[in-house]
């Protein structure tokens, strides 16, 4: 296939500065849980980025130095040169394939808690530090010293950047992570000197910043410059106009502009809480304060909103992180005219709940994030199938869908069969609750690249017993059956089931996914699960006019979802619905006409009025088809059955991500060599023992 | 000086299975943050254990296989050949100086939620993983296959343990952390086969793990078994009277037992909640059941509590972590007589917040602690000092203190000013708190230990002027003058001063600690600062009778105290004495008699009843004396100053564990030769690069 001519223009080159991307496809930098720990692991991702034709390729924000040391969160360094190979190695990995290779100077300042380096952390005043957990560290106020230091490590720091082979290197002002931002932002930055006060005073540092960066390698490498544009937070942030003023101020100093909103939870926001191309507002009239390129966000995964990004002068580049995760190959699609062909970003950000538990990136729709180099998985390539083994995938939701692609993809003849008439599994009913239809995107990828498959096919209505699978004749038995909430408030605070009255109304989110609505009356709904479940279903019912609690044993509404960034906005949206949110309260019992909560700190009970409870707990795998194929394997050798494994919810039940990475797990183990138990699952990187006196050879 | 004879008992040998311990002083394992990331800082910091006397030296828990991978946490891994040179390091490093090395294999089971392997934890029954975070993860029921591949995992570490040179391991089925804790846990644990239901089967898979690692390494290595003696949950948990009975079964299989209370926040409390021997009552009792010698903990740092705890037949191990922390040499101080040198650990867990924030672990009272190596620092030597420079220490708080005693230890001349009649800075007043009196060892140790140096003076209610300091003719001055809490409510959520009313009643922990008090009426503590100091002044004043309200930003009170593990005990004791804690709201103006209250996630404002406001938000360093000598610099060369430095609080305010480290590291650097602004502050380690063949460099 070759493309449609009307997104030609994405493929122009561009130039920033001096050096030019091939086309318009620029991964803006992103966190990815791997950073310093799993360089190769790092190198290896950002390499597929650039085989599926993203003209530029960035790290995510990179340490400059121990002061600016924002651990816990790991992310690559570049502090000194004993950091080089490392970042070289993903300079190297991202021009293999043709891209430009961008890193991310960062310097947090009084984001960065120096809990490792235990340096004192600095910014324009002596305040708290602004960082994720409210460390008992202050920051101190910069004097002109330390502004001397800070400017010598940025320019020490780029000089490394271009020795390991950058092509393209940032100044960060963005997020309230770039240092910088602290100094232009009227409310952090309340100083009396030459850098505090004015606009122009407020923008000093980051002016320097960028004078020093392109004076030390800007001969070769492009210079961005990443602000945020909006706080979102009214006239006590930076806002618009006040980000036209900044730009306008240092309008051609930059090769670049990359621009974001702040806080990082409004610039990645989720397909739950905004659309496509949401930053449009806040980007909008940028370009006309310089003539250098500007590149922007906005979850595109349509090239037609980015054809229009481009026409309408909003933007010159098209700017992606998430999408570039879940789809590394979204502009060779484009390119190829394989639009039907891209997996499309869900925007449920489990990706950055990588960055949040230090652990590497994981993506719903690409199982292979994160696992390039330490499985060997590629998000568009597998090998080619090892037998002439025919596979049976029992069930249609996430991890049977992938695998049954997968195995397709391989070249193994494979049926599908799912008992319903719906393919998607879990995600028929939860796509269809609140904010969850853009999920829908994992069955719909699915479901259309295994109908262009003639190998596999589909069997819907086929509820399967045992006996029937023994009676097809397949090789391998894939049991992707799923899970169902449990009834009997069994979860992480309650292990044994909960005394409930005769007569009570007790709803699971399966019911309510079913249609099932709970009788007249106040509705409780105990959220023990913690991530989207117990919101959702309050925001389902409020919205139906039902009067609801939601009760939880943490503090917060959704608490897990801290870790996608979602926290606060489903907070906000349930109190502001009206939706009662009590929190640190454990289930104890269920009445028919109230329930008994106890004080997660002291026990003590109190009792509430409701007509109705919805546990959101825990799951159950569905075993019963795998539990009955078990009990009948001495005629497996009979039916020609070589192997049943229980994949995804059916195995243990958890995140669509996992579903969709057992699906593909399993695809790719087919026919594997058999492991060991002490062959590891994947590679690993580990530290290289210092070399030199060690303090015990040489006691005193 | 010699050792008292009545501590002759704890310098025993004790044999040990197969090896013999030359005295009782066992260091317990115990987490560090730095783990496998950085395996030198580690040995080092546990030789620095063994030279100072301990008998044994264990290691963390140590990740036996990816299937038990408890990330984020940073702990050292044992999962393969590739680890065995990092777990060797530590072991040489503990052997250089004579003591056993042990290391605690550890497979997490249902409390690891694999957000790094992404393998699906597994444990006695299909339920949520235990972990820190709420993580969406369910583990799977372990089957038959699963116990065969843990139990091999667990032999194969054993043999790695033997290979990297260690003289002891262990079965770990403790503190909800060793996975085969939830067998014998009778509401985890409620399978139907041979690993469920009676105690003997609920006992099988840590009998059949101790017998294996015995089996494996035992002709030559000890095999510990760590198990859990109260989780201080009633009769839902293990308590005493079960433990007895698990002790009983296996009594003579381990080579040696180590006892510990659940979950670890009940094993290491603080002393605002526990005493030394706390665990005595749950311990006691249980060496009559077996012949193998007993370990246990309870923060002993008395020579008399030990001895008694060894005469009176309940330990024959005195077990130490957080004392060994705080005193790495306090075996050597008790065998040389030197006891009031010992530095008593003061019970804070500020050690803990290192594991859970994945920073190397560090000590209030021992600056060293996680510095043995990266910077060279050693709890009990100092270089000897490099010039006849003079110092003068302005301010006796904790740095202040420590900054004095270290120099003098160089062998400096110093003259330690303090403005007020009492020596500790904020720990004058703040030891005086509720539960905070064992922080007044941080004062007691160096106050003893300066008074014993002939070159450091003391000079109390010498409140000193620029014009003083620059009269006296020192060489170097550190201005250690502490910090100030903030009347104006600025500090994490709040960036400009509130708005008050004209006779609002307005104080600070400062004014509470210097005894004043607010007028009749409702109190409300405004923390924004989420440490232990809201939650403390709360507690004083509800037990002084008044009506107390906490208001805070986060969902908890003390919310960062989980780092601590003691933020569920505070609220528990709060609510229990009638504090009214209301969660998430940010104070908005303070009225005369009343305050605003906006809702953290709508910004909806509450009027709310309030006779006075005590604000806990942040504090400002006290420059004063620096910043007047700043003025006067043109004077220091003819003063014959060289340098004036402000250290600790007085630089930025921060923990006292801070403020000890800054007093440290002015005394450490007094002297040395500059750094240049591209040398970095301390050594590291970083990832090795993996050799072989790399994916693009052959591409498909």
């Amino acid at each position: 296939m070759t493309r449609d001519a009307r997104y030609d223009v994405l493929f122009d080159p561009v130039r920033i500065g001096p050096v030019t991307t091939k086309n318009r496809f620029y991964q803006v930098p992103h966190c990815n849980g791997m950073g310093y720990r799993d360089p190769t692991s790092h190198a290896a991702m950002r390499a597929i980025k650039a085989e599926g034709g993203w003209g530029v390729v960035c790290t995510e924000q990179v340490e400059i130095h121990p002061t600016g040391d924002i651990g816990p969160f790991i992310e690559l360094r570049n502090w000194s040169d004993q950091d080089v190979p490392a970042l070289a190695r993903v300079a190297e990995a991202i021009h293999a394939h043709g891209a430009l290779a961008g890193l991310q100077l960062a310097h947090n300042g009084m984001n960065a808690p120096n809990l490792t380096s235990r340096e004192i952390p600095f910014g324009p005043a002596d305040l708290p530090v602004f960082s994720v957990f409210n460390d008992p560290v202050q920051a101190r106020a910069m004097d002109k010293a330390d502004i001397r230091a800070l400017r010598h490590w940025h320019r020490s720091a780029a000089l490394r950047t271009k020795n390991a082979g950058y092509d393209l290197t940032y100044v960060y002002a963005g997020k309230l992570f770039g240092g910088a931002m602290f100094f232009l932002s009227r409310r952090f930055n309340q100083r009396t000197d030459e850098y505090g006060g004015s606009l122009e005073n407020r923008c000093r540092l980051l002016k320097e910043l960028l004078e020093d960066t392109k004076d030390a390698v800007g001969d070769t490498m492009a210079v961005a410059c990443r602000i945020s544009v909006d706080e979102l937070m009214g006239e006590e942030g930076i806002h618009a106009a006040e980000a036209q003023d900044i730009v306008g101020h240092l309008a051609e100093l930059p090769d670049l502009w990359d621009l974001t909103l702040s806080s990082w939870d409004n610039d990645s926001q989720t397909s739950r809480f905004a659309d496509e191309a949401y930053q449009e507002p806040f980007v909008t009239g940028i370009k006309k304060l310089t003539t250098k390129p500007v590149v922007g966000v906005g979850r595109f995964t349509s090239p037609d909103t980015m054809v229009r990004m481009v026409r309408q002068g909003i933007l010159d580049l098209i700017g992606a992180a998430r999408p570039s995760i879940a789809d590394p190959f979204l502009p060779k699609k484009i390119e190829d005219g394989r639009l039907e062909e891209i997996r499309e970003c869900i925007g449920c950000n489990i990706c950055v709940s990588g960055d949040h538990t230090m652990s590497p990136i994981r993506c719903t729709q690409n199982p292979a994030m994160g696992e390039e180099w330490r499985r060997g998985w590629h998000p568009e390539r597998i090998r080619p199938r090892e037998s002439e083994g025919r596979v049976l995938v029992v069930g249609a939701g996430p991890a049977g869908l992938e695998a049954a692609m997968m195995l397709g993809r391989r070249g193994y003849e494979v049926a599908l069969a799912e008992a319903t008439r719906d393919l998607g599994g879990r995600l028929v009913g939860e796509r269809r609750l609140p904010g969850l239809s853009a999920w829908g995107r994992v069955v719909d990828y699915r479901v259309g690249r295994i109908a262009d498959m003639a190998d596999v096919e589909v069997y819907r209505e086929s509820r399967l017993t045992a006996e029937d699978v023994l009676g097809f004749g397949f090789d391998h038995v894939a049991v992707a059956t799923g899970a169902r909430w449990r009834a009997d408030g069994v979860g992480r605070r309650i292990l044994r089931p909960l005394p409930v009255a005769e007569g009570a109304a007790v709803l699971t989110p399966d019911d309510l996914i079913a249609g099932r609505r709970p009788p007249a009356g106040p509705v409780v709904i105990f959220d023990d699960d913690h991530y989207y479940m117990g919101g959702v279903l309050a925001e389902l019912l409020v919205r139906e006019g039902r009067a609801v609690t939601l009760v939880t044993p943490t503090g917060e509404a959704s608490s897990w979802m801290e870790m996608t960034m979602e926290q606060h906005k489903v907070q906000a949206r349930l109190l502001e619905l009206g939706v009662e949110i009590v929190p640190h309260r454990v289930l104890a019992a269920i009445g028919a006409d109230a329930v008994d909560l106890a004080c997660a700190y002291t026990g003590r009970v109190v009792h509430r009025e409701a007509a109705s409870v919805v546990l959101v707990t825990a799951r159950l795998p569905e075993k019963g088809l795998a539990d009955d194929l078990e009990a009948r394997s001495d005629a497996f050798a009979d039916a020609g059955l070589k192997s049943v494994t229980r994949i995804g919810d059916a195995l243990a039940p958890g995140t669509i991500a996992a579903a969709v990475w057992a699906g593909r797990r399993y695809a790719e183990e087919l026919d594997a060599p058999p492991r060991g138990l002490d062959d590891l699952p994947y590679r690993r990187e580990v530290a290289e023992l210092a070399a030199g006196p060690l303090p015990w050879r040489t006691p005193a």
